[in-house]
C-alpha cells in the first residue's frame, strides 16, 4: 500500500514538564494522533486563539485517539518567560494538558522549535498514529481546517469501522410543540407523524 | 475489507433549486463528500450559525472533494417561507451554494426531511463518497467536530496520498526582526540561524 | 440655559404595531430617551447585530429611562416582508420590544423612514427626553458608542443625582483564597486586610 | 446646584510609569473623564476583555474628553509580574495608553488598589471631570454599560451644546442600486426620491 513518504517527527527535547508526572515521548504516544501546540505565554494570538483551541480539541476527542501537548517555545523575552512565570500562567489560564518547556539550544531559538523548523508562535503540529510529521502550521488556524486535518489522520490506519455516527433517531429529544431556541427549531410531536 | 454497514442516503426530493442551473442528485455527487445543510430562513440558529458555517466549509474544501448543499425544510410558517421569500433571503445573505426547496409531502414536514428523519433545523447531514448516510446532527454543531467528521470521510476510500501537508519550510515568510501581530509571533532573520 | 437647537423628532407613522396593545407615540414617551431601531427582517446586519443590540439596550436600562422601539422600514422585497412574515420573524427571534410597521408612503420608501431621511437599514435613531432628534446613525453601530450616546442623553435635563454608582464595598462578594475565572481574579480573605 | 455627594478619587500611587514620559496625576487630568483600568498581566479576563475594551475606549473618545490609564495592580504571583515582564507584555499586546505600576504597600495588595478598595482584577474605575470617584466595577463590564457611564459623565458639567450629532444627510454615501453588506442595506439613488 504505497503511501506517500512522510518523515518521522523529531523527538521532543524538553527541559521540564508541567501538568504531567511522567515525561512524555512521541514513542509512548504511538497509535494516537498528536496535536503539538507551540506557544509563548506573551504571544497574544497564542493566548486568545491557539491555546483555547487546543483545550477544545482535548475536550472533543477521546484521549485514546488524540493527545494534546503544549510546547513552550520561547524565542524572545527569555528573562520573563521562565518556568515560574509559565507555571503561574498555566494555573491562571487553567490549561489542563501536558506542557513541555522546550530545551535550550545555545541560541535564542530552543531545541525542538529549531528541529521542527517552526517559523514562530503559535505553531500547530500534527503527528499521525505512526509518529510521522504530517502538518506544521504557523499562525492562527481555522477550527474547521484543524478539525479536518485531525479527522483525516484519525481515519488513517484504522481498523474498518464507524467513527461517524448517525444520531438520527433520537426520538426522545422531540418535544411537544414547535419551538426555536439557541440550538435550533425542533419538530413537535404532532408534526412528526 | 469488512466495513460496518451504513445505509445509502435517501434521494433528495426537491421542488425547486436555487443557485444551480441543473438539478442535483446524490448520484451525480458520488465520489465527493456531501454536506447537506437543512435550514429554515426563519430559524435563528440556522441564520447565525449553520448557514455561515456551510459557507465556510464551501470555501475551505476543494469543490471536487466536498459538495455543500442547502435544503430548505420548512415545517412551520409555510405561508411566509415560500420560494419568493427564500430567493430574497438567499440574495441578501449572499449564500453561494446550491439550495433545494424540500418537496411537499402532504403533511407539514416536507418529503426529504421526513425521509431523513430529521428532528428540526438546523440539521447537518454528511454523506460519504459512496453515497452512504454517515452523520445527521440536529442543532448547532461545533466547527472542530464538523471539520473532523468531514476530514474522516475525506480520508476514506482515498487513493493513498497526502492531504495533510507540511508547510514547514515557507522560509520566504520569515521577516527581519521579531514581531507579534494577530497572526502570531514570527521569528526574525537573525534568529532563525 | 441656551442649548443648541435640535429639531423635534417627526411623529412615527405606523401602519400596525406588534408587541404592544396600544399604539405608541413619541409624545407619550416624553421624559424618556427613545432608541428607535429601524430594520428590515431580511437585512443581515440588522438580524445579526442591531436587533440583538436593541434587545440588550432594553435589558440594561430601566424602562422608565429608556424606551426601545423597533421600526420595520421595508424598502425592498415588499412582497415577502409583509405583516405575517414579520410576525413569524418576531416570534422566532424572540424580540420583546414594541415594533411598528412603517406606513406606506406611495413610493418604495415608507413614510417614517422618508421623513427621518434614513439612508438604509439598520438605522439607529436617538430621541432625547424632550422629544428632540439627537442622533441618526446608518449601519452597524459600536456598543460603546451607542452606550455613550444614550448615557449622555440620560444625563441631560436630569434632576441632580447619581446614576453612576460606586459598587466598591461589595465585601460580601469576596471569597476565601485567590481565584481567577471568566469574571476576573478576586482578592482572597486573607489578602484584603 | 445641589448634586449628590461623591468623594474625591484618591491619588494614584505609582512606582513606575510605562507609555508616558511624565508621571500622571489625577489633578493634571481634571476636566477630563478618567477611565482607570486595573489589571494584572496574568489575569485572563483582563487580557481577553478589559484591556481590549480600554484600548477601544481610547480610540472612540477624544483625548481631551476621556483619559484612559492602566494600573498594574499585582496581588498574586509578584515574582513573575515585575516591571520587565510587564514591559514585554505591554509591547506584545500593543497597549498604547499610559500604564502605572501600583506602588507596593507592605502587604500583597498594592497601595492604590488598597486605597480604592478594589476587590480584584479587572476593576474599571471612572472618575468625573471634577476628579470625583463615580464608579468602581469589579469583573467583566458590558460595553454598552461602560459606554453609558462614560457618556453620562461626559454630559455633566458641560457647557450646553451638542455632543450627539445627527448624521442624517450624508447623501454622498448613497449609492446607486440597493445593496446589503456587513454594514447594512443602503437605499439606492432611484429610491430615495
Amino acid at each position: 500500500m504505497a503511501r506517500n513518504f512522510h518523515p518521522d517527527a523529531p523527538p521532543l527535547q524538553i527541559a521540564q514538564w508541567l501538568n504531567t508526572d511522567t515525561p512524555l515521548t512521541l514513542a509512548s504516544l504511538r497509535g494516537r494522533v498528536v496535536v503539538l501546540e507551540a506557544f509563548q505565554m506573551l504571544c497574544p494570538a497564542c493566548v486568545t486563539h491557539s491555546l483555547p483551541q487546543a483545550s477544545k480539541v482535548r475536550q472533543l476527542f477521546a484521549a485514546k485517539d488524540v493527545a494534546v501537548i503544549g510546547l513552550h517555545t520561547v524565542f524572545e523575552h527569555h528573562d520573563v518567560m521562565g518556568p515560574m512565570a509559565l507555571e503561574a500562567f498555566v494555573r491562571e489560564y487553567r490549561l489542563g494538558f501536558p506542557i513541555g518547556i522546550d530545551a535550550p539550544s545555545g541560541g535564542s531559538i530552543p531545541a525542538t522549535m529549531r528541529e521542527y523548523q517552526m517559523q514562530g508562535t503559535p505553531s500547530t503540529v500534527l503527528i499521525d498514529r505512526q509518529g510521522r510529521l504530517r502538518m506544521s502550521h504557523f499562525g492562527v488556524l481555522d477550527d474547521i481546517a484543524l478539525g479536518a486535518a485531525i479527522g483525516q489522520l484519525l481515519a488513517e490506519d484504522m481498523p474498518a469501522g464507524p467513527a461517524v455516527q448517525v444520531s438520527n433517531e433520537a426520538a426522545a429529544a422531540r418535544e411537544a410543540g414547535i419551538a426555536c431556541d439557541a440550538l435550533g427549531c425542533r419538530l413537535g410531536e404532532g408534526l412528526s407523524a
